[in-house]
């Protein structure tokens, strides 16, 4: 039986949020942190796809992986009669789980690659398990290269302090994480003085997910009220703004959690670069722009509570966009695993994903 | 007995938070909004010092109201025997109650000024509870002002959006609202779209109040997440930014809830308005720039709870300001009721306060 290197409790990885078992996933219900810690055991697509809807996990990169070994579930638990067809159809729920991420139909475009491959249920049901293996296994290689290109760029010769949005670590990713994966890197470099961490309403990815990812893992954390960036980047501070993606388009704009696009503004503004960190599943080159980019609206009971207390008139109106988009102009620098992308324009992504 | 303006529950002066009844004030207990509307009274200097500093009411104006009430509490409150001396010193209790809005000592100068003139402790308690229905009428008066003077500044001929933040209506102020005065007197010449209002974390004065308050008047309000403001003002949906202040220094910077900052890049970064709204007692000619401005670190509970239910690391590190700094080249013009300062400066500030 494969074993993902995630479960392996390698502390350079850091915090596990995702364990497989073979026939089972297991997921870290990460609605309930940081104050419960309770593992979410899944055997089939459809509950795989239920925990990626219900964001049980999140993180696009994490989505994607997730989506894989559903699939490979999917084949392990299929009826011998119709198989094939079965696992088709578990493709197409695991892809309507989320809108906006791209990784998650980069990966389900790969295993139904492999899917095309395999004449019988059993060979289709180890060769799926290998491949999502494979992608959890990519993920992490990836995000290890990511922090080696992304301090490569910044030339960082002194400690410095950056601020981040989200949670792009090891519980958004295979293990180690994207933007958090050079914030780790940083700090093991001894380089990092201290991570702002915004709280990223209304799901308080910040808060609930990278304070209590960083905090255990021992790296330096400081959370801040989001609307509390701008002050924090004109106290000079803070060098680096370094966030995820969710997706990247053909020109180099952004799609990541909203209040990205804010951070970039204010960023520019203030002299700080902005740095962006995702792997190359991210970008769909197929998409011109950003305003291509399908934005997931999620309801409004997200701001009119919070763990079902209200905190709002329970009718009133509420916009609430999960992502915003980022244009290319505000951005200093992609990075990806397979290199960086600076001051991001068409030509010069074509020359690294083209 | 001397009845404040703002009982008399008025529609065109909106939703009341402030009852005074001579011997006592009687406080809407915000920090309890919008699920419970519970009504506290007060009939001491100190419980009103106390209710200052843990935010039972907020807001600039409605600090220095209630605590000029407060003082006329401890006029009629005093034991014969040194009964001046027992003023002054509920004074200096309320003066420490909170740090950052300045009409808090403004209120209390005019009342430390009535003081001086009383020769008895019953005629303190008459002319100080006089003084204080004065400042809370002269408020409303004000407000009303700040909105005709607002209006004829945007010259608006249709109908728009707007966006605000924090709350700084009724429940901020004496009644009617500083920027939210101005979005209600939108609102009642058929010029308001929708008020877009941030929810405004930590304390959600937002979501909390301003939901609450323009949905209980019949005002097309939107709720959004802080960060999402960048993305609505990129929608081009949005004219103006409409703020009020906790302090305006003589250059014409401002201080007010943590954000504001943050919305004044975006909004010059967009194109769109940006105007402060806030009364006289506002200015602080004797502050040169906002760098001398006092700002309030709140606990990091704030942001690690919500209504005690834990979102962070119990231990994590938190940055709280609760306010920041505005330059006055980021406005495009502050509204008070003495008219209008347009693209501030010192020289167009002193010509208005000087």
């Amino acid at each position: 039986m494969s074993q993902a290197p995630a479960t392996s409790g390698n502390r350079l990885i850091g915090t596990v949020a995702m364990r497989w078992h073979g026939a089972s996933l297991e997921l870290l219900d990460q609605r309930l942190l940081p104050d419960q810690e309770i593992w979410l055991r899944l055997d089939t697509a459809d509950g795989v796809a239920e925990a990626i809807r219900d964001m049980v996990v999140r993180g696009a990169p994490a989505i994607g992986i997730s989506a894989a070994y559903g699939v490979a579930l999917a084949a392990r638990g299929a009826s011998s009669d119709g198989w094939r067809q079965q696992v088709e159809r578990a493709i197409d729920v695991l892809a309507e789980s989320r809108p906006t991420a791209v990784n998650l139909f980069w990966a389900l475009t790969q295993m139904r690659e492999k899917l095309a491959g395999c004449n019988t249920q059993e060979g289709a049901t180890e060769t799926l398990a290998a491949a999502a293996v494979a992608i959890h296994q990519d993920d992490l290689a990836a995000n290890l290269a990511m922090a080696d290109h992304a301090l490569a760029h910044m030339k960082a010769d002194q400690p410095m302090s950056v601020l981040t949005h989200c949670n792009t670590g090891a519980l958004a990713t295979g293990g180690y994480g994207t933007a958090l994966g050079v914030i780790r890197r940083l700090h093991e470099k001894n380089l990092l003085v201290n991570a702002f961490a915004d709280e990223t309403r209304p799901w308080l990815q910040g808060s609930r997910l990278t304070a209590w990812e960083l905090s255990r893992d021992g790296i330096p954390v400081t959370l801040n009220a989001d609307s509390a960036a701008a002050a924090i980047l004109a106290s000079g501070n803070v060098r680096w703004v370094i966030v995820g993606a969710d997706r990247i388009t053909a020109n180099g704009d952004i799609a990541n959690k909203i209040g990205t696009y804010s951070l970039a503004v204010l960023a520019r503004y203030h002299g700080v670069g902005f740095m962006v960190v995702a792997p190359a599943s991210t970008v769909d080159m197929a998409l011109s722009s950003g305003q291509d980019i399908p934005i997931e609206e999620r309801d409004g009971t997200e701001l009119r509570q919070v763990r079902n207390v209200p905190m709002a008139p329970a009718s009133v109106p509420v916009f609430n966009p999960v992502f915003d988009v980022t244009p290319a102009n505000l951005i200093d620098v992609i990075v990806t695993e397979r290199g960086v992308v600076s001051r991001p324009n068409s030509a010069a992504m074509r020359a690294l994903f083209g």
